[in-house]
């Protein structure tokens, strides 16, 4: 089974960034906040949105970072995923 | 008698989702929270909405996932049943 | 005296569902919350309500599902009335 | 002196419905909520509000049903009104 | 020193009005609420507001109704003024 | 250095309005409530702010008044000044 | 890895403003409130956002001022930032 979003909605999965202090120590992930960066899993196909036409920037593989006030906790087949608009996206992280 | 939901409205029935945790364990309904998930039961026709046209992408029968926060819940017959807008559906479940 | 409503009103009045449970047991009136379940007692000529074309779609007769959170309630002729918006009307009930 | 209202409001006054309980008892005044029956006094031209063009239906002498939580309570040479758009009117009463 | 309201707002300022009971005993200003009458001292010029041509339809000696919950009060070369949008005026009283 | 607001906005500085009570007693600062009286320091250039053409009305160097509840206070330079959209001054102040 | 913010958002990251008082005292950071200065890190390319086409006017280098509570804090390879759209963005900071 797979997700499809609908209209300018995305499927994200939260991604433990690897993050280092600028002291060098590595952090574990009891040590952080829940990340803020995410993997798109899922993407909708965009088009007109509450009468405004909406193109999708984002595309399956983009890691993206994004509020942590946005978006439905959604558990699916025994992990957990966020679902959002791509408007609620807020930047995307690039290598 | 039968439910007709007007304009982009959708009503949907809540479904259990087969579930297994990561170690195998099937859990069983008074383990989990309420589902999330649900299948269409019945679909407006759309139009327009608030000024807005709006095209129906969900058909009977289709699984989908929903807000926990989103919709009203609807006796009917002896069952629950929650309307929503189109809108407020998070995403189809394709197998 | 009837009542006519303005725009894209309609006045409901709450009626009772015959409702049985799964096991067979006949509900009375004191063992169920208050219905949700109405009939369009008058309909308003719809038109244009904040600048955007709204035609009605009910009728009067209609059995109607409304949420519980909407409408406002009003007394008239000794007798109880709801008036809202077709908008808050979630489906109509069809043999 | 007399109230021109502006735009699409209207002033009202309330009055008592003559209201018989299903028994046949007339109810006095006291032993009634604040009617929310009422006159209209004076209509806006209507005209341009917000952007959207507003036709007004309602005229002097119309009896009229409104929200108990919307308008302006004003008090003007000894008496009260309530001064409200006509999108606030829920229904016109007719004989 | 005068005010020159922008847009569609005007300024005015709180009139005692001559109220007499219906009993014909005059109240002094002590026994009363806070005047909801008001003279226009300055009237914007219009124009296009939030996107919405809007008409001034108020003069500078116009007597006027206003809400009690609107308006920025104001103290301009010692006196209590009240500045707010046409919009917010509820009725012109004429003589 | 100095300040370039965006779009629609204004940076203006409290100004001490001389003010004398009805009795003729001038108010020394201390005895008055914080003025709503500014001068605009710099202007933005207007243009197509949501979706909205705005023309700016206000140049530097204009008294203006504004309401106490808007604008975000800011120090710059170890001075305190408030920016705000040109649609929250009230009115401007001429001689 | 760096970040590229969609739509009309930007990324920026608080910069210590060198602040005198008026008498001369250089503020040290303990002495001072959380900067509402700041330096923009990123910029994205602006289009349609709600319908409405926004054009970018501030550019990776700009020093800004903004809101204090507006924009979400992002840590991202261990530093702050700060992602907002331009329309929260007060002023530019210029030389």
């Amino acid at each position: 089974m797979k997700l499809r979003p609908l209209g300018d909605r995305v499927v994200i999965k939260r991604v433990e960034a690897e993050e280092t202090t600028k002291g060098g120590i590595i952090l574990t992930a009891s040590a952080k906040e829940k990340p803020q960066m995410a993997e798109v899993i899922a993407a909708g196909p965009g088009g007109v949105i509450d009468g405004h036409e909406v193109k999708m920037e984002l595309k399956v593989g983009d890691k993206v970072l994004f509020s942590k006030y946005s978006g439905n906790e959604i558990k699916f087949e025994g992990e957990e995923f966020i679902i959002l608009s791509q408007r609620e996206i807020l930047a995307v992280v690039e290598k």
